[in-house]
């Protein structure tokens, strides 16, 4: 992140911070913002520091956002009876485009004791005040289909039980091992639908 | 480009902007540089608008730049006798890490009179000045090897012929249709040395 005295080094350096993109990708981005579209890359600049400046989380849900309350707590359309767990923001918006309807409880990750990710990491205290406060009558676990995802639905599971809350699982529609980020909608539709009673 | 009242979706919107970056790809970026590297976004957004403002181009040159006569066209060590003709900033580093010790001309381009991009628009007024200036002793001729890079060749070595240069063409060791910029650079060793005058 030193900068040289050549600013499209400089760029091409800065650009690789973004996941995938690596140096020749980099200069192919840097480029042809440079010789096609300068304005959208000054757009970007904007959005990008107004973005980390300004979005934390959401105080009930731990969706990132800008606001003390995130759109999906306080959109009064979405049935409070129904909270759906999911391990990143990019889950939240693959349930919400799968036509799910009900509040989010957002990890920002899974169950991770070698790393040091521990309930608290992933704000269970805060998931129980949740819990505690008794308009929410289903649980929706839908952590990824993964070794880590399984292990913290199971932990939350109890969590939830202890409460007299039912528990629920999405169904095996999702194949195993599979992220719900990159899985299409309508595999995440069935994968609601179909969902049954955590066991 | 506009804004809407949620700064996440204008930084999806926004990251848009670069080649090869659909709305899933975007909406990861931007999930991971929150999550994970508010730092480098930070970083990235000051050199995105340092290039945006600063790089023009080479007035020898016509390679981008923030100074006035580039670095390539100012290290003293590179060939002033050779003169590398290519269509893009990319294929001047793809030519450099091939091994080319000259220097270049950049076209921004290639002829394509139904766009309305004629010798003006690829600065060849500039180029001839270039080879008037009599220190230039072979021009190597390294447009793309597709049909637009062989008609811009073709019309380039009219005018370099016309003042009693040697023209060259790279050899066809890079595959027809190929594009420099996505070449590996042994490949491009080959058709550098075996680059031959151009009939
Ligand atoms: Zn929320
Ligand atoms: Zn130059």
């Amino acid at each position: 992140m030193n900068q040289s005295n050549n600013l499209i080094e400089d760029l091409v350096d800065a650009l690789r911070c973004m996941p995938g993109i690596g140096k020749k990708s980099a200069r192919r981005i840097a480029y042809h913002l440079l010789e096609r579209d300068r304005e959208g890359a000054r757009h970007l600049a904007g959005r990008l520091t107004a973005a980390m400046d300004q979005i934390g989380h959401c105080q009930q849900c731990r969706m990132l956002t800008e606001k003390t309350i995130c759109d999906f707590c306080s959109q009064e359309r979405r049935d409070p009876t129904l909270l759906c767990v999911v391990e990143t923001p990019a889950d939240v918006y693959a349930m919400n485009e799968a036509g799910y309807k009900g509040r989010f409880f957002v990890l920002m990750g899974h169950l991770s004791p070698l790393d040091g990710i521990g309930p608290e990491e992933l704000g269970l205290d805060q998931l129980a005040t949740l819990l505690d406060s008794g308009e929410v009558e289903e649980v929706i676990l839908a952590t990824n289909l993964t070794v880590e995802g399984e292990t913290t639905a199971h932990f939350i599971s109890e969590m939830v039980r202890a409460r007299d809350i039912r528990t629920t699982r999405i169904a095996y529609g999702v194949p195993y091992g599979g992220e719900l980020e990159y899985i299409d909608s309508s595999t995440l539709t069935h994968a609601l639908n179909g969902r049954r009673d955590f066991t």
